[in-house]
């Protein structure tokens, strides 16, 4: 493993802003990770999620070993060369998906077998084989180790088995990674909601070691307050000094309310997703720009912006190309949400760093709170 | 009416290259118009189709009279303002897809009686609809003449009824259109593949008398060499010192012959339709990218290109982006093919000036003739 040098600048509370240096550029932290599930951010140009603030995508091991096949990036030079990306990647397990949308899965010790969503076909992943994916193959600058996610709800007994199951799949991801000189492996805190469960994945996960630390199992329905308490209970446990990551999450207020637990990394495909339905995240809440008051409505979606997609185009428009079924409706949403969510992460860095944080908190709590922002969980959206 | 300032530059046998110069800029002729059917150049922002060498683009009066409507946009201000294009715009009279799109349509001498495509609602054009839309309502730089266009094949008297109808309709047209500082009347030849219709077609629209002159009723299914005979017969019965629009063409070695007949202008929705399927246009041929050939293919469409959509990008990853159905597969064919088709309008021109239009002419038609580029029509690509 590589463990990044990982420097905190300021805090404010537990919330706290710094970076984290990759040998393919630094990221800023708190982060936002846009998805780009299967090579590509959903309907952006690369240029334009960076511009954008991006210092870090995701990518998808569960859509990359299906299609184009992990072996094939691998003989195209990786997956940054293949998607023309030079900047830090993170990839997950896999794991997510495969019990999200694989057709068939059969679960043991030894890892999981399941069939492709997209063909039909037969696959297996196992601690090892995801590394070697994510790792060799993909060649992601921060990989994941393997989990087992259940669903939500989840007994107690389902949840405990399916996060030791996951802490013995962290031993076996951290054996075959090995030292690498410029790779990160991060380790997953599983759980659900039980808090007893929480910190015996936590103590495992700190036993194993890993060069960061993420919390798994969330935003898949338990909503905003239990959400918010599992952090609660669970970022104070891991390593002050090595980055917290989310995963999955989310809204707005999803992530203030992370960041001001303490959380540093997050990822979502909420703002593209919900971007390419004609749904755009704004200041003042979320607003579906179908929605027929916005034919006539000559006003830009944020006229402050520095992205040509929120500041140049009317909402008249924007509603019109979604009416009409346009590429450019989900090109422009995308793009827009995409900015918005960085430059929330910037205000948002910029407040703890100047500690004035608990105010823009405040303030922003006070607008999202009740509206589209708070409810229901990112990943249905 | 007015004469937008063309200024032939140099001809080389009939081919010509010069300039039309617009109150909102100045276009290169022999010009590329690409299609803007709903208010958006399919799938590509329009600072790309900008920057990819296009100075004028065509928007559909059918389309944009149904939805967001004409009266809509022209309460937002008109369709430059409403689509973000400040430089000139040509609209077509929405006759064409009146009889190519409409579920049901009634033929008088007054004008068309439709039903709208999209919600089955009843509308009607006349001449004097037509240009109001174009030149009052949507704002165009330059509105077309209505006319009736008929299916291939057609009989002669059928075609001449319908070119007979045409005419007049030109009149009521410029009679509507009247004198306009800022605006351009354009009228069109049809006549079908009837030598003595087209003349008669000629004849008449010159009585009238237009700032411009279109040839209307071809690549329907004429095939290549039927309409380069048409355009043989047409072209030199159209003023030589004004703009001459062969409208609806095309595949790159039917402009390229259609320029050697003595054409100014073109449309088509071929780039960004095609390449939304697949299709690349090169200086090779066309290409499928979505053929098992170019998996693992780690050249990029065109390394010369100035276009990032067809320089920055592998054969490979575009394969992958079409095979996983991804919004980035057709934005960057259609960016590729717009760039494609505007650097050989640029390269063309070049030639023209240079008096080497007749050697690039043999060496295009070589390569091209006989392979995806000369057959078939560009329409129904």
């Amino acid at each position: 493993m590589a463990e990044f040098p990982f420097r905190i600048q300021a805090t404010d509370d537990l919330a706290r802003t710094g970076s984290l240096t990759t040998p393919r550029g630094t990221i800023a932290t708190p982060a936002f990770m846009p998805v780009g599930t299967a090579g590509t951010v959903k309907a952006m140009f690369l240029h334009d999620v960076r511009s954008a603030g991006t210092d870090i995508i995701l990518g998808n091991t569960y859509h990359l070993m299906l299609r184009p096949g992990a072996e094939r990036i691998k003989r195209l030079g990786g997956l940054h060369r293949f998607m023309g990306w030079t900047h830090p990647l993170l990839t997950d397990s896999g794991g997510f998906q495969v019990f999200s949308l694989s057709a068939l899965r059969k679960m043991k010790e030894g890892g999981v077998e399941f069939r492709s969503h997209i063909d039909g076909s037969m696959h297996f992943l196992s601690p090892e084989r995801s590394i070697e994916i994510q790792a060799d193959l993909l060649g992601s600058d921060i990989a994941m180790q393997l989990d087992e996610c259940v669903a939500n709800p989840c007994d107690h007994q389902q949840a405990a088995e399916a996060m030791r199951l996951s802490a013995r799949w962290g031993d076996r991801c951290k054996a075959y990674f090995g030292v690498r000189d410029r790779q990160s492996l991060f380790g997953i805190v599983q759980g659900a909601t039980y808090p007893d469960l929480r910190r015996e994945s936590a103590q495992r996960v700190l036993e194993t070691g890993f060069d960061g630390y993420a919390i798994g199992g969330l935003a898949v329905g338990e909503g905003h307050d239990a959400m918010c308490d599992v952090i609660s209970l669970t970022a104070p446990l891991l390593p002050e000094m090595r980055p917290r990551y989310l995963m999955g999450v989310g809204k707005p207020l999803d992530i203030l309310e992370a960041i001001a637990r303490g959380i540093d990394m997050f990822d979502c495909v909420l703002p593209t997703r919900s971007g390419r339905h004609g749904q755009a995240w704004t200041w003042d809440g979320a607003v579906n720009i179908k929605n027929a008051r916005f034919a006539e409505d000559e006003s830009p979606l944020d006229e402050q912006s520095s992205c040509p997609a929120s500041r140049d185009y009317s909402k008249a428009y924007l509603h019109h190309l979604f009416r009409a079924g346009e590429y450019l409706g989900p090109m422009l949403l995308s793009w827009h949400n995409i900015a918005f969510f960085q430059a929330m992460m910037m205000r948002i860095r910029s407040s703890i760093a100047e500690g004035r944080f608990s105010h823009l908190r405040a303030e922003l709590n006070g607008k999202w709170r009740g509206s589209d922002f708070g409810q229901d969980d990112a990943q249905s959206a």
